[in-house]
């Protein structure tokens, strides 16, 4: 139906795409003999460092297998007793871990409305009401998405904020960095970048994503001060995030840490996203909402067009009432990917004027 | 002090081996473009066809990240509400993963006496004066591990009697096969051998070990009955042991599955332990209770002797009190490996006459 | 400031009631000489009998210490793995209850929005939508309240089409029924009118309130069908809800269930509401938004009212930023309480021009 | 077959004996009129006030529901992310809670042999080569039972020694009270001697037991210090351990700790026991292991015997291969009690010499 065909690289999701080269050789480079698991290993020790000379000397990471586990694992040092969790309707732990919060936590996730994924101060104010009345769970950490599953992105002063009012109030703060530096690229892509919305910014402890970014599995959990981290080594294990062989995941993010890749990879991203906005933004019937911040559009379609090209070159639905799907860009997109599709969407609309 | 140096390989663990070549050529192959994340991709296709070879086209494996995660999956699927698992005291579940199943099961372990690792079925039997009394947790699951945390080995028959005991009271069989593979290699090693001891004795669900067997990463959570199977997709997020890229892990298992790599692997891994068993059992001091049946032994030192051997190749104290320390070959480890540690203890008892 | 003395017994709680005296006797009656504990006593069997002539031969009722725990204690029975509870977000186990449910079922509450406490079927057909998906805990249980936190009720017919939905769609239904009795009350008074909107209605378990209706502590846990009630007597042990001298919680049930004591305590309470409602409803600045359906009013008062009739009698806030509290009746609230209480109400208003 | 009737308090359990009359007056007493739910009332308030007296004015006291409830809200209290409890193989938390504390608390119990019910420094310093392994859960709370599942007593002076083992190695200290009155008694029976092995010995968090001892209802769990008590309000309630009508607890408790009421009922039972003891020890065939130091008994008797004896007046199994029972006096064993039960036992011995 479409003349052309479908780009190889499809824009379904971040985590469809490979690995990059440089973190396919670390792998290969690290597969040396023997090394000791769980961390008592040369490169896991490299990591380490590299991590300090991120987020500072007193900070702490912590290698873990995946996203979720990433997020459950520090809320699970972070918690005491009776806490609570506030956090976005919009928030991955709160939607897409499959109830992995309530169950490993024990503890309520208090969801609220974020029209554009972002926490508010005020919202936090409003949930103080809760605190020192026994019928309630006991508000306890803040957790926001940076960059939000919306697509949306934090500024460094808005993070700031509402550390300094959870922290007033006696809460702490969660950074669920799954896509974070897609924000850091999208706020200038540079280490202070980085510090400004995370340590600077008062944040207690983030979830550094990297799977979406080009490695192959492997995320961190990083206490940016000492308050959480001593129970972390065990949390970790008993949440069932201790790899074994961890040299592979430490060499991984020794390559993508290395010469800012991760900030290449996602200023490519980014810049993925945008073009492909721009490539389709004055197709008839493509509408947006906003232009994207990171790498991601959602544009609406015509209804009956849905269909038809996610069967050409597939995506996600996102919103069925209002028409709404997410085209989401890689590491690896290509130009060449994006005009493709670009093509493709524009000669399927042009091509159905009963659209 | 010892006149030879250490072979590169030790005898710490076998998770301390790298990543076996066949492996490796399958992870690059497999990072060619896209792929749909969670498992919707031609990879886990093909892996969950081999595990259907393996156990029968009832059975459903899903893939995991590491071991304390598909045994904690496991046992989430099959645990019914105020139900207990009956293990040995020696189990991984019970000592080695930091209360993982207590927290993320919220479930008793009821950890019985076995010197040699083996529960028999009287200790079954002697579970189930707690059935139907309401001050104790119910046992509702037997887990056992294959090959034992202490190298020793269950037979098809011994299997067989504790899941028919097991069946017969109500509860149902895990089996915890980190190291399934070096049981069935020593039993054998044919797929006959594997049903024998699993699908065709009785048990109800699987912990398939790779990671220790050539793998980088991953396990299988293998039902072998649809009787718990249901909920498993869900748990197996919800517990945190959902991997993203998916398509890496099955494509590991594509090639240890493949003509029976895994198989070959194991028996070389054992073979190993025997010739060290054999190479070592003559020096004067070094003092065995048995001969290997799978890929470790535990010979007594001299007392002074541990901490000079160790520091010249390191290995892992088993029992400080009775001075019994662990030697663990892997699947890469070489004859001239044996060989060379063989002559270095020796070597160093024969110059050590006080000790 | 208010020429009349307040009533002895204020308006602020149901639960700040004292003991009926025919359960004040019962407790005295059944304190002789020693019982097995566990209710492995008489006045348990006599209990267990009542209920069955309540909601049938079929059903099974498990006594417990208090309502939070009750709730708790029937999810826990009803839940699958990695299943959730489709809930109000105004219901009891949502936001009263500390967090209870997710502590102790390690399952996710989806709190819906329902501006009148009650859930609708539609709402529970679009849940359905997380059915199969592997990243969304599975609702498992809807739990509706019955009367509702805000003081209105369910018609049978709508329990009815809510038990229709969540069964065809292969959840369960949890009625919470603290104040079960006085929706009984409203809906006839009778037998029949308590098996029209629960058993009749598909409900699968029940929590059965008696300590807001004259008792002194003490719940039921009713299991409508044999559907969930096999793991109770553990898990009510599991969820620290087993009274050991269990024949003080059943002779408070007996007394309260004898020649419909029940009822006809809740059907005062209401009539209190509805006398109370009455009796303020024309006093100029008392607005209220509905008429009571069972034994609480919902005014909204003058903003600088609110405090010093507070200060007179006590009452509850209920939403501050639109100045309405709540006043609620109890089994053993009389005319001349509410009638004083009008009174000063009238008074201090009238007193207050400026208000 | 016996000629005697049985008694009519038997020697079941103290959970099997009725509320003291002053408990009973008080909960006719408190129930007047209306009062604040949840603790706002003065009875409440006095309890505190008496329990202060008791334990000094830096303690806290939190009114539960019972027993597995107390033990469980105090351990919730005070265990740290990924730590364990250490108690006895015979602590009521092992094997009578249903496995409560691994659910509630998500955390491994450590359950170590002591033949005599009784902890020793030596076991709590050998759970310390835990600490810092982050495969094992770390030992953060040593829970012991005074007076023990056994009956038997800790001195303050052991309690002490184990507080401060515990201590040094970064471990708080429980004591399960169910019975602490009764050791208590036999220690002297003053307010002294109960600090003397509570808050003098170090003890961090106490369950005091009260049902066990005159009660209808209702424990307390005691914070002995400030450190764990932060968090108690809203643990209590999320544990499903907060009454509603508190009133009535607080009221019973506070007939009972009224002039040393508590330690009179204790120290009575315990002299039941004795007398019991006495009076049965030289009937050929009674063997006991030891003389009583609370009260229960735990008597050898002639297989033959038990059923029939069982059949005349109630008694349980203690530990069935070696055919001992256990026979528990209560607050209200009288002197004709135990000698018509005596009688009866020694006339069934002496008539049937085939036994």
């Amino acid at each position: 139906m479409i003349s052309v065909s479908a780009p190889s690289r499809a824009f379904a999701s971040d985590n469809a795409a490979g690995v990059h080269p440089a973190v396919m050789a670390a792998l290969q480079s690290a597969n040396a003999g023997h090394a000791l698991a769980y961390g008592d290993d040369r490169w896991t020790a490299e990591t380490n460092a590299l991590f300090k000379e991120l987020f500072g000397q007193q900070s702490q990471a912590f290698l873990v297998w995946g996203g979720t586990g990433a997020n459950v694992m520090a809320l699970a040092t972070m918690l005491g007793p009776a806490q609570a969790v506030v956090c976005t309707n919009w928030s991955h732990i709160n939607v897409d871990e499959t109830g992995a919060p309530e169950r490993i936590l024990g503890a309520k996730l208090i969801d609220l409305d974020c029209p554009d994924g972002k926490l508010v101060p005020a919202q936090i104010e409003e949930q103080a009401h809760a605190l020192g009345q026994m019928h309630h769970a006991q508000p306890g950490v803040v957790s926001l998405t940076q960059s939000t599953e919306l697509g949306t992105v934090y500024t460094a002063a808005e993070i700031g904020a509402l550390s300094e009012t959870a922290h007033r109030l006696g809460m702490s703060v969660h950074v669920d960095g799954a896509r974070l530096a897609n924000a850091v690229a999208t706020a200038g892509g540079t280490i202070e970048a980085l510090r400004s919305m995370t340590v600077d910014a008062g944040v207690d402890v983030v979830t550094f994503g990297a799977t979406k970014n080009g490695m192959m599995y492997g995320e961190a959990v990083v206490y940016l001060t000492d308050r959480f981290a001593a129970a972390a080594p065990y949390v970790r294990k008993q949440v069932t995030q201790l790899p074994s062989k961890m040299r592979f995941v430490a060499a991984q993010f020794n390559a993508l840490l290395h010469d800012d890749l991760w900030l290449s990879l996602a200023s490519h991203s980014n810049a993925m996203a945008r073009r492909l906005y721009d490539a389709t933004r004055h197709i008839p019937d493509v509408v947006f909402d906003a232009a994207p911040k990171v790498n991601s559009v959602f544009p609406h379609l015509p209804a009956v067009a849905i269909k038809p090209l996610q069967d050409w070159c597939f995506f996600w639905d996102w919103s069925v009432p209002v028409n709404q799907v997410r085209w989401m860009t890689a590491w690896d997109t290509t130009d060449a990917d994006v005009d493709t599709f670009a093509a493709g969407v524009r000669e399927f609309l042009d091509l159905s004027p009963a659209v």
